[in-house]
């Protein structure tokens, strides 16, 4: 038994998608984003309702599957569902499907949730979650563990954070962190290849006007590349992902 | 007499809009852009048949208005015309209204047709123009030109071009300059004023790799406060813009 399902189309709009006319990772984690935020609304625990109590969610990981990403003026239907949750963590599915009705990228995301004024996790609260419908389950849900740079090869490249970087919750936006982990890879490397899974994992926030290192390594065989990624700051350490491609 | 109008809604996503819920000027823009290539693909003109072509429509100058900026999960419609054009330019007003017919924002755009093989700049051919149905005027509409950056005084911030900066036309949208020219302000600047109107020049085209300077100036009187911006490489100067703000 998981929680109730929620449905939205999109169409994908030229300025979502990069110059080989593909949906970038960031924009659709966006679009994802907003789906869920438009069931919270729904429920009657939109934004405005969380911001009242004093609370806010926050994205601790990702764990995708790329089938075909959308392209521009595509229009997608975006499925979501909180599958279950524990003492602090609530994870949730997305399908994104064509017009036709095929499943194009698959995403699960652990969410936690932060007291704007202590700026820290907070146990879950019932009256937060119950209406979602998803179970309370004791255990954890098994995320890959990202892939570890390896610091012999690492490629480092350096991204200030700027004033629209930050987002309502007063930190970089967890969108920006892949743009800034797949830019470090370079043009002739990303126009050639195609994401194909990845995981992502958030650590700690990043705020106006750090200077973050994206760091990354390359593992290329002969049925396919990974890249690990890190970024980092002089206060330690933000975020770790590993994505698979081909 | 002027061209076929062309009416579209959008509902202002949180990914669209500053920490202070306010849509970002570059991602009204995107929506104002996607508006106008919904009006051509209408006509038979979309991006696709003018690729077919060899050609691309670039931006050359913005002026804008803006009464109110539309804030998230807010209805907007957009409205746009094509008024205009003569042998090389083509000029396009767009109206943004609030869900109960307030105007909120008004732009006007100039446009060019390049040539994507040469990337330069060609006379605009009669079948592109004539679906639109404005009238063809000798002479050119003065949009105003930005005040001049005061360099006794200028601040400087520097931008290294992304991979996901590029368009499809192979170069930096033209919203991302607007980024960097009002990043170049600061957080604390940012987040007490708003934008009133501004005025946007834009000279060459920026490319993957490059290093953009964002310099700016500030005047404070007692009733406004005026910005001027230019962004500029080693091989010169790209574009222009100032800005009006209260």
């Amino acid at each position: 038994m998981s929680g109730k399902r929620y449905k939205s189309k999109h169409k994908v709009l030229y300025y979502e998608c990069e110059k080989t006319y593909r949906m970038t990772l960031s924009m659709l984690l966006n679009v994802l984003i907003q789906v869920s935020g438009e069931q919270s609304s729904a429920l009657g625990l939109g934004d405005e309702k969380m911001g009242e109590l004093g609370y806010a969610w926050i994205v601790l990981q990702h764990a995708f599957d790329i089938h075909r990403m959308p392209v521009t003026n595509e229009l997608i239907e975006i499925e979501t569902q909180a599958r279950q949750y524990n003492s602090f963590f609530c994870y949730r599915d997305f399908y994104v499907y064509s017009e036709t009705g095929t499943l194009l990228v698959e995403f699960t995301m652990v969410f936690a949730i932060m007291d704007r004024n202590e700026r820290k996790m907070i146990r879950i609260p019932e009256e937060i979650v119950s209406p979602y419908g998803a179970p309370f389950k004791k255990g954890l849900i098994r995320i890959p563990r990202p892939s570890k740079v390896d610091e012999k090869i690492a490629d480092s490249s350096f991204y200030t954070i700027r004033y629209f970087d930050i987002d309502v919750n007063d930190h970089v936006n967890n969108a920006k962190y892949i743009e800034w982990m797949l830019d470090a890879l370079g043009e002739e490397f990303l126009k050639n290849k195609r994401l194909k899974t990845g995981t992502i994992k958030f650590e700690k926030e990043l705020l106006y006007g750090q200077t973050a290192e994206s760091k990354s390594s390359r593992l290329h065989t002969k049925e396919k590349t990974v890249t690990a990624h890190e970024i980092r700051t002089e206060a330690g350490f933000h975020c770790s992902a590993s994505f698979e491609w081909k």
